[in-house]
């Protein structure tokens, strides 16, 4: 009998979205008529673009004519879609990039937990708290874990706490530690770094020769001034950071899968003895082994995105959602919570009242409210005392959400 | 910086296909005029089934419309697809399955490749020789592989030798391994396992414990009774096996990525304490972590593979390559050549003339006949003096390269 990988056995076997359905769907049966406003998870709820959908059109004819089908394409991603990333992404910022930076995939979920493969099980982690369990999971799965402690924290892991009291900015340890992961807009907190402040993180990197995993898959949420879309506009960047993108909250791609990440080729791990090895090169060969690249139609939906209709669509897609966050986050704030995040970012981070853990919290919302949102301390101990409620709603769900909260007595 | 995995800085840096390539390359500036008949890579060239096309427009537009949109799905796959697979790959056989078995993802490579995550690193992995690439690479990547040593064995891997003298059917060990991975229809070879061939590995699977890598992405390709398209047709193999499928070379999906692996519930492995422990809990595990579903586009398309008129389809796909694999493999036995595989399968394996290597052989066929196929060795070290060819190829390609062949002076 093959022995299995002891690291999942650590792992709690469900996950936070699926506590969550399982509490939804146990109230569903006792209240089948209650009408539920779903602000949990995040997903988006409006259509694709249309020029996205003319693409995929159009790239479906093309699979129909053996003149134009397209069989395996690059494990990498096709140039056409990699071209119009660095010139839309990154040159219009004055980054430069080489199209062998950029490697085109099925989701940043597949990314951040895949990138694990081409690192040692022994290097140390750094996360914030609260966080995108994924880091966590998969790298339990990949043995940089440790243990399980009491309070949800894990004993290899070094947290970085992010509240109110730090104004969710983490703060520079005195100690190293080989890989760190940063998502900015923040999930779930919605709260950002500024250019200063990212630069400090960069620097340090620099210094002690960190490698920073930067997801940055919620960029185009931003609307304010001075915060970086990308970690490459922090000079020095591409000597120790991979950056993770998504058209998944940008174009509303979650069903539909396409991301890709960014793997310098200036950024080296070491080997054992000392030897500098290229990140790009161990990347390129695990895609290339594991991975056979993103569908074709895929690829061509994720280039319309960039066109000029594409970018007004996305824009109007975003704007949409923006405009919930406004909502969520001003009637929030006129009902007397605490709130954080949505200004740059879909997801807004509020205080629970009267220090309700974020489970009561939950359920008192699910229960009085018919409201679903999700409880802070599921990203992290440090979310202890904190609830996320997402901006991807229908605008009537939001405006009704709104509506109840208002009338509430907590 | 961080470490790297080094099992990394062990592996080749290229790949046979890279290789093949580049030699093509080099060969295509020298001869800018000639006509080169591609027979190497595995790769589909037909259009799609108009019934998959119909159902991609179909899926396009509901996610054109905010009613029908959809966004993340489950991630392993909706139910619709996975009540097609189990009715018509299945039950039809008579084998029966539960909906939490089947996981669809976006190709078998990725399955393949990733299964390694579940399973410890030091379990002891046989494989059948020659084989395809993806069991190897991911293997050493995931610490399995020990060292290289001097003729392409890996120091800690079992190889079962399938040449012409054991009739490429790998004899069973002596001694007992952890981890073996089966493909049959063979890739590279082209052979089959009989029932009775097939239900002694089984056997030998639950007498010893081992867990069974099942490969069965050509399953379509089968045309003589006899020869399990399941593994799961033999008693007690969801005991000991994992099947991957894949539509990839069923139905022309190979640009469009999708497959599914079987995890049986039934399947055990072993923690250090000897605690028994469900895989299928371990590979939903994972894939909940490192993976965020296929695409719903690609899924309704999937289905449609098995609509009464994509039946018919993906029928007349298949025969039409078959159709080549017998041109192929009649033209080069009027031509002389030793010749195996090609029956149920769409790859021609044959014994290179007079001894040659496999490299010297794929020179020679470039330079002489501009005819492109695959170097056996490339495969591994009991694919020397053997060769590849596809019969992906356009109908006309493989008349031309048979016309070639047959004139030839080796």
């Amino acid at each position: 009998m093959p022995l299995i990988n002891e690291q999942f056995l650590k792992l709690p076997e469900s996950y936070l979205f699926s506590d969550i359905a399982k509490k939804v769907n146990a109230y569903k049966i006792t209240h089948p008529k209650a009408d539920i406003l779903r602000l949990g998870i995040g997903d988006v709820t409006r259509p694709l673009p249309k020029a996205v959908i003319e693409a995929l059109h159009q790239a479906v004819e093309e699979m129909a004519d053996q003149k134009t089908f397209r069989g395996y394409g690059p494990e990498q991603g096709y140039r056409f879609l990699i071209d119009a990333i660095i010139r839309n992404d990154y040159e219009s910022r004055g980054i430069s990039m080489d199209p062998d930076e950029i490697f085109v995939s099925d989701g940043s979920k597949s990314d951040t937990g895949n990138i694990g493969d081409i690192l040692r099980h022994d290097n140390t982690v750094a996360l914030t708290d609260p966080v995108y369990p994924v880091y966590v999971d998969s790298n339990v799965m990949g043995s940089r874990g440790g243990d399980l402690l009491k309070g949800g924290y894990w004993s290899n892991f070094v947290y970085l706490p992010c509240t109110a009291e730090n104004h969710f900015i983490p703060e520079i340890p005195e100690k190293r530690f080989d890989m760190l992961y940063l998502c900015y807009p923040n999930n779930p907190t919605g709260t950002v770094l500024s250019r200063a402040e990212l630069k400090k993180w960069v620097d340090y990197a620099l210094k002690y020769d960190v490698l920073i995993l930067y997801d940055a898959a919620y960029e185009a949420y931003i609307r304010e001034e001075d915060i970086p879309h990308s970690i490459y506009e922090i000079k020095g960047a591409k000597h120790v950071a991979i950056e993770f993108r998504s058209f998944s909250k940008t174009a509303g791609f979650t069903g539909l899968r396409c991301s890709y990440a960014v793997v310098p080729k200036a950024l080296k791990g070491s080997a054992l003895n000392g030897q500098k090895v290229s990140l790009n090169k161990l990347w390129n060969r695990r895609q290339c082994t594991k991975f056979n690249g993103t569908a074709y139609i895929v690829q061509r939906a994720a280039e319309a995105t960039y066109s000029p209709q594409g970018r007004e669509q996305v824009k109007s897609l975003i704007n949409d959602y923006m405009e919930n966050a406004e909502l969520l986050r001003g009637g929030l704030m006129n009902a007397g919570f605490t709130v954080f995040g949505g200004v740059n970012s879909p997801y807004v981070w509020m205080k629970t009242p009267d220090n309700l853990s974020s489970w009561k919290f939950f359920d008192r919302l699910l229960y009085e409210l018919q409201i679903v949102g999700t409880p802070g301390v599921g990203f992290g101990p440090s979310g202890e005392g904190y609830f996320r409620l997402t901006a991807f709603g229908r605008k009537e769900d939001t405006l009704e959400a709104i509506q109840r909260i208002r009338t509430w007595k907590v």
